[in-house]
């Protein structure tokens, strides 16, 4: 059984702030989101969560092993380095799906995304040292097989974008309506899925959903730990082992 | 008449190098990439070009004004800087889909994108400045109608990615094969399209495509100009517009 | 009784790699050291320590609370996102001057700065939790009386920064040599040292020598704390103190 | 005959920012500062200019072939994406002090550095295009004879450390008086010196007044350009000739 803790990260006022008083250049905007974002996967990552950009005014964190003082920390550090600051919900659920819509709730419950006197909210509980496991965190890391043969050294980039964009936008929707889980494309080919607990049958039956629906071929590693970190890694090494053996998922639990 | 300069930036071998001789860290390589994305906002930026993220280990930017020597010294700075290197292609075209195709052709010839014995390709030809003129660039930047009150401030933030997320797939699907315009999600509820010579009626078709098919309402303000940021920046005071006056589409030329 | 840990930090090999095969240009090398400076300042701050830049190819890390795990996490975490690897020494000692003398020694004994051949050295050992208390580290956060005054709206430039040079270079060394200090400039007028366990007389010695032998006057907070980020934000308090008491030396102990 | 544009850049009343409402994490603001660093480096650099961190809060930029426009953008692009702004005088001068004066004084008589309102100034003058000339910019390149030998390899970093600083110390100081020169640290064992027109002579006069009074042995190698991006490359140039050769001073002009 899961028990995944899911942090929503969400930049205070972000759209009006970037066109006024004058709309921002683009350059900028850009520079700062992914910088944003580049700082979080570390301040998270060096605590063991996973960070992913999602709408970069909007962020995802898994976050088990990170408490509120944690939060509170990253919070602080990123208001002392940006022109912007940022509010954070943050909630535990069996499903990620069900996790985050807590973590969403509570930003909600303390004012718009727009609202210009919302300011570094920070709310939520986080899963007590002694209550954590082994098997709280289950990451599945997908790749597209043979994605530089089939698009990359053939297609236009444009068009390569379109396939691989299309294989996750199906897969994205697909595993969240049929196995709660938050999928995520994180470049390249690779999408990574936060899920609950599923077994090898339900990876088979996405990737054979995504292989009906838009033609686009997907393989699957699966690891879990008490940590995004962990889950992760065991993830990826379960993804060699497909490249290896030829399979289209392998489980590393 | 567009004549849109188009660079595709390719890492080096990059797939590989992740997981040699280990799978590396996620987090280090989400904060490898999207520095990386930020500072070829800034290199290409200051020059008066855009870059959009795209895969990531594949990005694309709009280069009108950078000549080779730019795009040398560019190439330059992030070998200097980062411990992958990155193949250049540049190429022209009335569409930016022609421009594309030509400029990743030129990548496709040096070798495959994971060709561990190709790196640092610099290939193509730029505009020269006697021939560069006020129409070269054309940019639509969308955005979605009352995106925080009908999603960021109602749903989970993973329902709400999904929605502007399905907005931009048909959106970019469609702009490509009907207008042979490029459509980058670039944060938040926001599409930058670079396009050929489209004019308002385009625009209105592409936006009633969209909520058509998916029921994401989209509007749109247009810029043209000799570099990007010009265009880019035009596009962005005509969004504006659109805010102010209720208006669906909006030309600033 | 202090009980300092200090990481040495020493890129490996990196002053022939700036001119191999020709001299790399000055901006990118600029660039790459005060971002790996600013990285390392995150990951070890992170994990309450303290890095300071000393000549960035050699950095100095205060790093009570980091073990050999964490220093390899740093370690490895440098080498997936830059062009150049780093060796690190750990030792501890009741005096800084002489964990840092431990420090450096292992990496000699190891090799060259310049080896091309020794690469990711991590040797050293690191302070149990068992054994760690709330003295082990003692930090002095000296300024200069009045600099904006006295130096900067009255000076140009240079010659600010020559009088604030000149008060950090004669504290380093007295300190160094009176005092078993380390002291680094950390921007502005600030300069921050790592001490044994000295008493406010030591301090008020050190001020009136840099006063004497070159006009300039200091004054200084301290702290002490398990960690550097402790024992620093206290020192920090300690010098909000002095300016509003207008006493020279503050103990926040 | 040398023509020095040199830029002073301050940030905006930023001793108090650091302290208000209380003491910021000492981490967070190594980080800001160094990346703030890094990103000027970057926008003077891809102009051809070179930036100097001096202390941090204020820095000193050669900017030759940037005009107003070019400090304004710079400007407005700290201010997108930084909590803080910064204000720049930008000056020219045979000597690179005394546009260094010029510079200065421009800001103070807009306001004190801690002035709460004054935000953003930026004045002066760059030199028009048609008067730039290939000898307008001096640079000198410093380093330690066998630092790494002499001191690295053999001493604790923080006795290297001091040798080194105080090479620069006693260097920075004479070079400012006797040959109105600015003198940089700019890590390892390198110095880079902005100067006027001075002759072979004059570095060996300097080099051997810092060999006197602190014992510390130099060579330099000079260029002449039209920014200060060729006049360094060229000086880099001349100091792998100092290597090549044995000879304390080699000039590229």
């Amino acid at each position: 059984m899961t028990n995944t803790q899911v942090t929503h990260i969400q930049i205070d006022n972000y759209g009006p702030w970037t066109v006024t008083p004058e709309p921002r250049r683009e350059v900028d905007l850009q520079t700062l989101q992914s910088r944003l974002f580049a700082d979080l996967s570390q301040l998270f990552g060096n605590r063991d969560g996973y960070v992913f950009f999602t709408r970069f005014d909007n962020m995802v964190a898994i976050s088990n092993g990170l408490d509120m003082d944690a939060h509170r920390l990253i919070q602080e550090s990123v208001s002392n380095r940006y022109p912007v600051t940022m509010s954070l919900g943050v909630a535990t659920g069996r499903s990620p799906v069900s996790a985050l819509g807590t973590a969403t709730e509570q930003l909600q419950e303390a004012g718009s995304a727009q609202d210009k006197h919302r300011r570094e909210i920070l709310k939520g509980r986080t899963i007590d040292d002694q209550f954590r496991s082994e098997d709280d965190v289950q990451i599945a890391h997908f790749d597209v097989d043979n994605a530089t043969e089939e698009y990359t050294d053939r297609l236009n980039e444009f068009d390569t974008f379109i396939s691989i964009e299309q294989g996750y936008a199906e897969l994205m929707r697909y595993m969240r309506r049929a196995h709660d889980s938050l999928s995520f494309f994180v470049g390249g080919d690779n999408i990574i899925a936060v899920c609950p607990d599923l077994d090898s049958e339900a990876y088979h039956d996405a990737i054979e959903h995504v292989s009906e629906t838009v033609d686009v071929q997907l393989k699957v590693g699966v690891g879990r730990g008490k940590s995004a970190s962990d889950a992760g890694m065991d993830a990826k090494h379960a993804l060699e082992a497909c490249r290896a053996t030829g399979e289209t998922v392998e489980l590393d639990f």
